[in-house]
């Protein structure tokens, strides 16, 4: 087994990664690809992922990306500890609160979007921080009704051990964090947010404790 | 088994999982929640689906949301026939090409951010389908490109069956045309599409053929 994993230390979804990888005890290469510097549009990233987007990991003759894509791979290739419900119902849960992150706030937060603002409509750092909080605070309203009073909601989104919910929502709240968006309507998520940075695994994987942290 | 859908014939979300419905068999009921008048934020679906979002799938005492995880759980609850290959890296490839469509390209293109474009920067009628357009034409190159020449593209996205690649892929190219993107540089979607148009399962899920249509 040789994995590795092409990533960023700011790129959010490779953070997603960087917390399973940790959680299954799964030994990787991490090679950064400075997002700052255009390094995902340099030829020797485009051998790797034609798209230029982060993550990607190798596992031997696989490439693979997409950052949900990747967990569910490593939960199929790697079933120990398991980061997903074994309940169907259960799975969809959870699939469904990672998805609420990855398809409802991510896309719409991040800075792509947000370069399109300054280009077409001349939007300002300010008014592109408030678009940006705008789609967080819209897509974590949602999360936190998902968790707050659900009887399956434990000291992690879904029971007492780290799922895919986990790995989407503590590198998002980062990202919030970083916008200085008020986490006071969403205590659900800051608890949980608590329990996960306790383990290793996710506090390993924070962006400062990166070897390309700048 | 009582599953009942509650989606609307315009929801490319809903469109997807009408079409897993109908490749598996599974007798269900549709209710429609009207997007168009706004029931959605109604007591009767809040009560379904507190966040107000299309679609939610009942299943006896279990309610599901967020497309892709309905269609993870239609998956292993009802297997035949498959829509996802049994190799981990092929279901790694399958699963990061229905992302594409979701994540990169769905939450830019609808019609929520051109809401906040029109109100905040004022944006026009023309300005809000270029910037649809945009993200759609980004998000077709990268899916054109994942196909082309790929040694595991078939008739469908991967192979010669139906995976959960093809129902995004359906839905996001019917709404490509409502906004009269040239689909010229992506001439493998196209013949993908027609592929999976010519199996009932999918004309039975188009948004014209839905009883709410208007």
């Amino acid at each position: 087994m040789s994995l590795t994993l092409h990533g960023f230390f700011r790129s959010s979804a490779a953070f997603r990664v960087r917390i399973a990888l940790n959680l299954k005890g799964l030994p990787h290469e991490q090679v950064s690809v400075n997002l700052f510097a255009g390094a995902q549009h340099e030829p020797a990233y485009r051998a790797i992922n034609p798209q230029g987007i982060v993550p990607s990991l190798v596992d031997g003759d696989a490439v693979l990306n997409q950052s949900l894509a990747i967990l569910e791979y490593l939960e199929e290739r790697f079933p120990q500890p398991p980061l997903l419900p074994t309940d169907a119902a259960a799975r969809a849960r959870v699939r469904a609160m990672a998805l609420n992150v990855a398809c409802e706030i991510h896309p719409l937060a991040s800075l792509k979007p947000q370069s399109y603002l300054e280009r077409e409509f001349g939007a300002s750092q300010a008014q592109r921080d408030d678009w940006a909080r705008y789609w967080m605070g819209r897509g974590f309203e949602a999360f936190e009704a998902r968790l707050a009073g659900h009887p399956q909601t434990g000291s992690f989104c879904h029971g007492d051990t780290p799922t895919f919910a986990d790995l989407c929502l503590v590198p998002q709240m980062f990202n919030a964090r970083l916008l200085q968006l008020d986490l006071s309507p969403y205590p659900t998520m800051v608890r949980i947010e608590q329990s996960c940075l306790a383990l290793p695994a996710f506090e390993q994987a924070l962006p400062a404790n990166q070897p390309d942290a700048v």
